[in-house]
């Protein structure tokens, strides 16, 4: 059995609820005898706390488990830290709409509990890397846990680019910008634009044009493992591609721009009657059995 | 019978193909007699011409008749500024995709020659005026023959609003922005976002949700009459107001955005055999009779 | 102020609950005075009454007024046969997802009284005629108040048609069928097929292919006083063309369809508190003010 | 190298064309000292050949490569026939939209020539089993390359089933019926109900719901490998079950549906230059490089 002796803590800022939380997740571990290692974002929200602090770095390396405690968008951050290391994480809902999030804190001990006492589900989940080359060299990238969205750098003109996947031409498009999305991302931004859910087993990718220019223009799910290539090519807007929604690297005519599966994927953590399906109900109101 | 004596000449920059429809233009009417006057915009692409020049208020108040030369871009510009004088405008292709400008350049002597004899149908598209204002004031707005789009003011940040129709509360919506078409604009940006196909006759506008975060948000389709309120209610970007793709006003919390139909109505002529399902049919690739 | 002495009662059978609604109704409209007349069809379901029975016939004819009870599926139904006669109705909601029965039971003494003190707004919807004509000859048709659906006679071919609207031709188009509806509708079966939401006051009809062959074929929608044709080109099936949801008429090859709206509108009466984006927020599950 | 030496034929009846091509194959199959089987229900078309004739189980345990002549329905109903025995099969196009028959004719010889010399890429494509069972005994079912079907019994009533997937329960759905498409049938009758575009090369199932009653229904991608059952709960009328589009099983209220991956699967043969994304652009009118 694994033992979670030392274990990382993360909130997301802002909200006296996770602040709350993260108190009563504090003192459970400690009675549990855990060794906490703090989240230096969230060491101030906590005032006095006599706890052991560390960057995500630290975390990556020194943690047994790292528990989140806040949304999705704070789970897709922890991710993208700590997936190289690959220290398991678990997630308490503390936001809206949480398919990753999935210990409600009434049930934190509970659920938690079962967990430090080896009652658990894995689940691996992959990312994407994102790089963009200009004239053969890298002038930035990052990882995403969802999606990774190339899209036209101002709200009024359309980009333009070239599709590639593993090396195949695919089309030449005109639109917002294009969704890369893994099964995790499929039930966030991407299905908003017209994407199928995916299940989180499913190794694959969902391609989503956003408001392309062409009616036949539709959703391209596609291997895990495909190398997907885009050539930009209008050039009078700096098209933005951005991973999990974060700021983003700016990308001009002729940049190449590659999405790959990364190496190192997340372990995420589930209480054992977890389930993807009772997510979905809940979440995007599903009807129940009658 | 009307006399188009003073014919206004509009064309879209940058193209020869422009420039040479243009002086095949110049030279038949001049053979017709007609009283040219260029838009200014296009002067210089002339080189030496001797042809009376005016700006659009110019060409609004002189012209019995407007020949605009390009796409329906360019189009769009012209019914923008030419609406107010009630000016009829015709439109000459030059560009990709056109539902407003359907005389095709090799067409030119014999659909002109039709106009100017008299033998043309007319058509008035209506326009929507876009107001924002800020605690009570207005700050900024403009006209659109196609589309009102408020959208996040940043690629990363859904805009939150709440929509009121006719003093009615409508709901509250988080997603990249609003999509608020004329018929005309029904087969242009808002056809990309999953909106209906209006015929231009219909006295309506649509409402298109952009990528919404509730998967229960459909495009809306109300009186052409009707009064639509928006009043922003995320701050941390500042949602862009533009019209026709034009570069637009920033609004920010707590402005609201009116918009409306506007009091004078673009008067659009077109040859005999205009159709508009014909149109739909060469440009959306519907099949035609077998 | 109009005087609602003799009122009609129309019900869905096959439920408890309305069978006791009805009942509540009853009472209720006897102590204001009201002479009832009930729908024959629902006459065995009340025991012994003493009440005036007729049919829809005598309703329309003598009724001032017609309660309906049950759900929007009954309230056409009632729409279809009292339409002819202008009588207004009234629904009370006893079903799922009602946009037309605007009355909950436990509302039904405080609503019903404001509308007999003539307390309530008049709304007209309009309906649809669908007529199959063979070889010129009319061999069947029907009134719809929200679709008239023209389908595949079997589940497993396709059905092929020409479609043309106020005698210009639209398309040639090939898919399951084709749906036409009224606003009224645009809630009901033709919004699962893409088709927008319309306002209940816009004087248009959606036409909504189901799973066309053609990946460019869109919603369309045009002005509400506009003869829509449909020519059937595939024979070897017998198209449906039903309304409402009804059996409907089955079609052959070279049989034409004609759609077009109804003389006699519905008058539909609604509690002055009464608002279509409230039934949209509710029963669409769109989200409120926060 | 493999030994192409004995070559079934199968060909799409009623199509002077198809007679014309498969006459071409024999010529030159014949030329090239392969030993040909026709299929029976072909046999007529072709006057007096002298060849040998074989139903599809002779063809099946015979031939070493099949050919076929005709669209991608014919090619669909040898895939069910043939899989079972491993037999590669190659396709000619003579119908609309082939994905599948990827020989145009009038590259026959050349095409098929670099085949039997051994110049071809082998593609596997999965099939679906569907089996419908009542009170836990079976009562029908078929294969699909394509899709399996599973929709109302008439064209009026909506059918009602819950949806379990790897025995999990996902949700109850109301609606006109529910695609189960493999990739191959992703860009068939799926894609016409919103379905992604899946890459052949993908283990996957997508379920695209018709018409859902729900607006939050979405279509769903799971492993190839699940096991999908639905049980049917709406019983007034008789929902059809339906491989590939042909004419089915009917179920019944209390009946449940198991769909799963075929053991055998489809070996399709393709030229060296076949290419999955050139099919789309040319078949669904995807944009080119510019």
């Amino acid at each position: 059995m694994e033992n979670f002796r030392n274990v990382g803590l993360i909130g997301r800022p802002g909200s006296d609820e996770v602040v709350q939380t993260l108190r009563h997740a504090i003192t459970f571990l400690q009675s549990r005898g855990c060794n906490i290692i703090l989240d230096a974002d969230i060491e101030q929200l906590l005032g006095r706390h006599g706890l052991q602090v560390g960057d995500r770095k630290i975390l990556g390396e020194s943690a047994d488990l790292v528990v989140v405690v806040g949304g999705d968008g704070c789970l897709l951050g922890a991710a993208r830290a700590l997936s190289r290391y690959g220290t398991p994480v678990v997630g308490v809902n503390r936001g809206h709409l949480g398919f990753l999030t999935d210990i409600m804190p009434g049930e934190l001990e509970r659920q938690l509990g079962a967990i430090l006492d080896g009652h658990y589900e894995t689940e691996k989940r992959f990312l994407l890397d994102a790089e963009v080359r200009r004239e053969q060299h890298p002038v930035g990238g990052g990882s995403a846990l969802n999606d990774v969205v190339i899209r036209a750098g101002d709200s009024v003109h359309m980009v333009e680019f070239e599709l590639w996947i593993e090396g195949r031409f695919v089309y030449n498009q005109r639109s917002d910008g294009l969704i890369i999305a893994t099964p995790t991302g499929s039930t966030a931004y991407a299905l908003s634009g017209g994407g199928p859910i995916m299940h989180p087993k499913l190794d694959a990718i969902v391609l989503v044009p956003m408001h392309p220019h062409a009616l036949s223009s539709r959703p391209l799910v596609v291997d895990g493992n495909s190398e997907i290539k885009l050539v930009i090519r209008s050039g009078h807007n700096s098209p933005l591609v951005s991973c999990d929604g974060q700021a983003g690297v700016r990308a001009q005519a002729g940049d190449v721009i590659y999405v790959r599966k990364r190496a190192q994927k997340l372990t995420l953590l589930h209480p054992h009657d977890h389930d993807f399906y009772e997510a979905c109900r809940s979440k995007l109101g599903w009807s129940s059995k009658p």
